[in-house]
């Protein structure tokens, strides 16, 4: 065994370890599987794909690969590569925003640009995109099973949905980009924003897991309607936690959508509620100089409950991705789907 | 027909005009196929990515996937789109090479790191390499060929040859990183770099065009060599332009590596010949202070014919490559891929 490049994190809340359960023995493999994957042979690139596999941490994506596999069908020997696969896509768009973020801090760690510099992050985002591309492409060999019948589950469903997903979190990320500092956009364009840059690839984790497990179609689609809901979800509460959270909890930089000028939910329900006036206002203060935002906008969010309705349309996506899965079959791994809804809103980090 | 995305450059040179000639249809096909491909709806992600092409400039990767084709086997609808795939991880790695080089000028345009900043121009980055692998995984669907015999023109081999390519060329990139202000480097290790870093993309473009033409494996292979050898080329005749060429023709600001402290292979050779009281001098110039190290290492240059060393060396790997496609049937495609060779060690640009 290698060395261990993805060593299990201390800090993973003891809630969604035991969400995770029915599938615990599975989500180690797939740790393995990266370790062995990943080591490159050059010492400095090992160490910073090391460190940036620190930087991740709930392992939701492959976790929801593997429930969803579970959930829905049969155990299929692909299921632990593509789970790696998107964690892969999901730890190197960590390692990107980092540097978009200008982020220090992540998970109680210094970021790869704080440690190293932009230069490394953004190569280093890069090689784990590649190679999240290299796993996914790899299943025919490990499965054996290109062609025939069982052509639909070759390598090419996971690399054309992988790269979809990536596409629509760049997608929403260079979207989230040009509206920085408008803060008039309305709910539905935030939604549109954060369903790409979020909800694509968990939505995907899920489709995979069900399509590879040999679910039936409408199946695989409730399983990516699920993850689509659930990741707007998760989006929202981030996004909540960013402007309400504890530093020291969450254990990473926090207020800096406000810093970096990003329109969020609670903020787009203010602006909406206001009179002409008070948005000239609080334009002012959302552009002008100083980092400290957050303080000062607390009377503004107290006095529109601004929080609480955020908190409210998170609560609703989650409970409209129960909805998705309640004809599944009643199993651990159902069950986890269900608690996941619950979990991604009640979060503290 | 879609807004030109790709519109054709104005300064490509006429030599290179003359060597793609025999697929010059084929490769608007290409421009083409990628203008529509790339529109995104978003009026904001469409501009930054039309930029970014007009960045690219020689289409040689696309050039090389057509002609390999068809110096080998037969024409394959799958070509064009995988010539815009290489393509698109092309001009991603130029938007991303820009935010680490911090250059500002490429082509005679500002880059997008310039124009926009380098958030934005690692969002398009990643945007582009999506892309990419979006549109090597939808060769099938295209071609309608996935399956049975012809199992082996699937959209797998494209995708884990394209991410494989990619992974080698942020290895590639990092290991470079690592290796800055570090001019004791030997010429194999730079060798090794530059392998991954630029030779990858060029060996997989020839690649690609071979077996999906349907050339026999051993046809695959020495294309793959010929690619390996013309990309080393390739770059040590750019390492030499960014020593001794002229902003005004290549339209990029050079003298970078020297200012990013990066081993190239004249400044290794004068390293490896001079004396260990000249290498400590040496040394203090390079990581010293001030950005007009171009100037004050000539005459060290000078002194160990590095230029010529360096040139000599371009030239073997070129002639390298030509001998690999020897046996290939005399044809168009066959002279302009003997005839790439030359360019790619005479280009001012």
């Amino acid at each position: 065994m290698q060395p261990a490049i993805t060593e299990q994190r201390a800090d993973m809340p003891s809630s969604l370890k035991a969400l995770y359960a029915p599938v615990a023995g599975a989500l180690s493999d797939v740790e393995d599987l990266l370790a062995a994957e990943l080591s490159s042979g050059h010492a400095f690139v090992d160490g910073l794909i090391r460190h940036g596999f620190r930087l991740g941490g709930k392992k939701l994506r492959p976790a929801l690969v593997l429930l969803s596999g579970q959930a829905t069908g049969s155990r299929h020997p692909a299921l632990s590569r593509l789970a790696g696969a998107v964690e892969l896509i999901h730890v190197a768009t960590l390692v990107h925003d980092d540097v978009l973020d200008e982020a220090d801090l992540r998970r109680h760690l210094a970021t790869v640009n704080a440690r190293w510099d932009n230069e490394t992050s953004v190569l280093l985002g890069d090689y784990l995109l590649a190679r999240s591309i290299c796993l996914a492409a790899s299943i025919d060999s490990s499965s054996g099973e290109v062609g025939g019948e069982d052509a639909h589950l070759s390598c090419a469903f996971a690399c054309r949905a992988i790269a979809e997903a990536a596409r629509m979190m760049c997608e929403g990320e260079l979207r989230q980009a040009a509206s920085r500092g408008n803060f008039q956009i309305d709910e539905q364009e935030y939604l549109d924003i954060i369903a790409g840059k979020t909800a694509a690839l968990i939505a995907c984790s899920c489709q995979l897991g069900a399509h590879y497990a040999d679910a039936e179609p409408d199946v695989v689609e409730r399983l990516v309607r699920y993850g689509h809901n659930l990741g707007i979800a998760f989006q929202i509460a981030d996004d909540l936690l960013d402007m309400t959270g504890d530093e020291a909890v969450a254990g990473k930089s926090l207020g800096t959508d406000l810093d970096k000028q990003k329109p969020t939910l609670p903020l787009i329900h203010v602006m909406q509620q206001a009179s002409a006036e008070e948005r000239r206002s609080l334009q002012k203060v959302l552009t002008g100089d100083g980092n400290h935002r957050r303080k000062t906008l607390q009377p503004w969010f107290e006095r529109y409950g601004a929080v609480e309705y955020a908190r409210r349309r998170a609560a609703a996506f989650a409970q409209a991705a129960r909805r998705e899965i309640e004809p599944l079959d009643r199993s651990p791994a159902a069950e986890a789907l269900r608690g996941l809804t619950r979990f991604v809103v009640d979060r503290e980090s």
